[in-house]
């Protein structure tokens, strides 16, 4: 018996629920699980529903579309392990505790490679015998650097790219390509601390909580939908290293938890928010 | 139009959802918000729906009977204002927090009555022209004592029972009298600290955080259904005063948010676990 | 025998803690508690020490400026119960938390008067005693408002005035004649979310956790040292009200917890931040 | 010029910061962090000092012995690397990230070898070219395989023994062999759930937030004293594999936290709690 995840963003109406679970019925699906939400200011319903059973994937959608408002979203998903490249600079905490998780089997995709703009995590990477890609911006313009990335990124067709600590911001066009496909962990609490460094902005203000944030990359730098967020408590004598330091912990956590809800279909993007079923 | 929650527990089979949604929408009533959860260990099916419209209530129950397995609990709570009892001894900040909420307008609910075995309150609580109920245990056995609190309840029929640093133990007979009906808030994060003086025990432990616990009460002291924990970190240097004291703060946000899920219609109870939609 | 906290901020130097306790010593003190801190970047030592016993303090602050760098701060405070002024406007959270303590004897001041720029909180102040003054702004400048309020608290003379949801904006006149004297609540993690409507902004962004804020008021909206931050976390199901709701739990606690650090004159301001010994 | 850090534990008496601090002046050594506790119940006051300078340490420890209680504990630890192993059994997740933070620097320590009654995790400890042993307790007494594992831990004498998931309880006597000297990572927030199988228990009992606990290891199981707590929070949807799972990001933040307080020289033992400085 098969299980795919069944995905519905629809305006909302009278009967919805009925109506979809009529249809599951009528396909003898057995639903393991079932939630909705309703965003009830632009009468927008989500539904995801993870059903047991064979059924021929585009007669559903065919019959779903029939009692669905047209512009509806229907995404039904198996339930394989999904491809992911990672993107990283030079920090090994957030890619170490990915591969850890990889090889004991918590985290179950297939990471396909390791893409980065120096060369320094090749040797962690090796260990793990995970193909590593030193793609280099030095002598290139930005469009150049990206067509290469682009190019290695065909190899794979990873169903989501992870930002695991990747230094650089990538154009509105590259953003663009791979559109609610990026994932990135922001060492600051959101919308606390956007841009550079905030570790030194939170440590000049004086904050007493610090943070870290997932969010789906948009063509808006660290503006996109949040996926997931979690702090830690400072306080005076936490010098600039210790926070960073300390900030590790809470990042690669974050970042774990928001990959996640992503790959067991659990994150719809609604405007620039998420809802989490 | 009239908004009410229906709550069924039943066992789990397929089509459920279908089926009851379907005479929801046969009864032309409007999903405000939907939730199920499966208790796949045990095979049963928990489902919360908020509803808007009108409907014969009785003829709704019996329709939904058809449907479901006959040991099936099923239970459609209008929308009116609940009424409670506070049960207090001597501590001020709980009842003071949902005082100071009622007033507000925050907890939507009749205060009834305050009962306490003490006098102490008194003071506090005529100020918000509630009636307090004094009645000492002096001179009395542990079953004259509840008799006359059964009298004074009996004056009131609360929905539900709210002991609020309520400092002694009910009989087994009492409890069962009020089966699901008495929710507690404990000093501590259990099941650590059971009994008495939990702050005392945690001081001589040397525990890094504390808690409180809410709970329904049932005839195993402190060991009745979780609906919500919280804790705060301290560490070394708090005296056993300055836990009490800050442990105070985790007490009330804990009480507070446990009762606005019951007179939500949140809470399920499953075995000794709560289940909240 | 009496308790004196003896907070002292100075440029740091070899041996500053043998001389200062060598001076404590020869006063025959005893030292109850005692902390240090060391801004290394700037050089300055902070030092606060709860001292037990008689002694004639104009006589040891000679005695500790003459080995001690001559723009030092020393502050020799008794254990005398402060006087607090409380400005308020139409939410009763916060002040309901600060009176119920009071009345229970946890917040060990003396809370002088309220003051507000509306009349809606006065009958919840009436019940406990507290005079209330209500200083409308109708048909006044804010210049003429702020004199009036000025009048008033020279009535009182306090040592701190609790900004306890007061929802206007002194002017930097105010703000000044007051230095590090106002305590203010802000209901958003800062410096997520400055200046108004602060719910209605992390509800916008969709933030997955909110917080809040208390913080010494200085002339910069909402930008003064952070004493106390807090936070809750909160999903895409919390509609905007909800969020303002359990939000308020949040706010109470942060004020009342940065209050007691007050009180117990456990806060140094450090350039824009708080060092709390 | 040299750091070291000097812990000293002693009977309380007026003036002792002053002449601690005295003969530190006089030996010209910089205090570059110092901080104090006094345990009030006990009359017992804890010092530890971080110093920069030259010295002859045994001349200061005769120094500091004739100010202080014959009975006190005076410890001065310098800056070098210290020596751990880590013990292991099958789960990969607590020591895989301490390699990580190994190899970026961020654990300032000599890992000297690990070992594990099973041969599970050799694979993941041999990419990090550490000395991997697999004492295997088949066929053996508890007493043969204790004796095994003393003569392998003879070999690094290590500062620190580091139970990074290891499922096995050692008898009394090699406890007390290495007295204060293990570290053990228990995956319940203690006292709750002590022993085997935490998070069915915590399944079983309905809790509403899950931790894990760092401590010395004692001859009570699970009973020395707390050096790090922390919690996540879980819900009914949470099945026990889930529990388990996100558990496990509790588990190697607090015995990673935990950890760096013990080679920091950070943590005293007082009686069956930590004082952490």
């Amino acid at each position: 018996m098969n299980k795919h995840t069944i995905l519905i963003k629809t305006f909302d109406s009278k009967g919805l629920i009925y109506k979809i679970s009529n249809i599951l019925y009528k396909y003898d699906l057995n639903i393991e699980y079932n939630s909705e939400f309703v965003d009830n200011k632009n009468n927008i319903f989500f539904m995801r529903t993870v059903v047991i059973g064979n059924f021929d994937q585009s007669m559903l959608v065919k019959d779903l579309k029939l009692i669905l408002d047209k512009n509806s979203f229907i995404n039904i998903i198996n339930d394989n392990k999904k491809d992911i490249v990672l993107f990283v600079t030079k920090e090994e905490h957030v890619i170490g505790d990915l591969l850890i998780r990889y090889i004991s089997g918590a985290l179950d995709v297939n990471i396909k490679a390791v893409i980065s703009n120096h060369n320094i995590l090749k040797k962690l990477v090796d260990k793990f015998n995970i193909p590593f890609h030193h793609i280099s911006c030095n002598n290139l313009t930005k469009q150049q650097h990206e067509e290469t990335i682009i190019e290695c990124l065909d190899l794979y067709e990873p169903y989501l790219i992870v930002l695991a600590k990747y230094m650089r911001i990538f154009s509105v066009d590259f953003v663009n390509k791979y559109t609610n496909k990026i994932l990135n962990i922001h060492h600051s609490f959101l919308p606390s601390f956007i841009g550079s460094n905030p570790y030194k902005q939170a440590y000049d203000k004086g904050v007493k909580i610090i943070g870290a944030t997932a969010h789906i990359v948009t063509s808006n730098l660290d503006e996109g939908p949040i996926i997931y967020q979690d702090i830690i408590r400072i306080d005076h004598t936490y010098s600039l290293e210790k926070m960073k330091e300390y900030g590790k912990n809470v990042e690669k956590i974050v970042l774990s938890n928001a990959l996640h809800l992503l790959i067991e279909n659990r994150v719809f993007i609604n405007d620039n928010k998420t809802i989490i079923l």
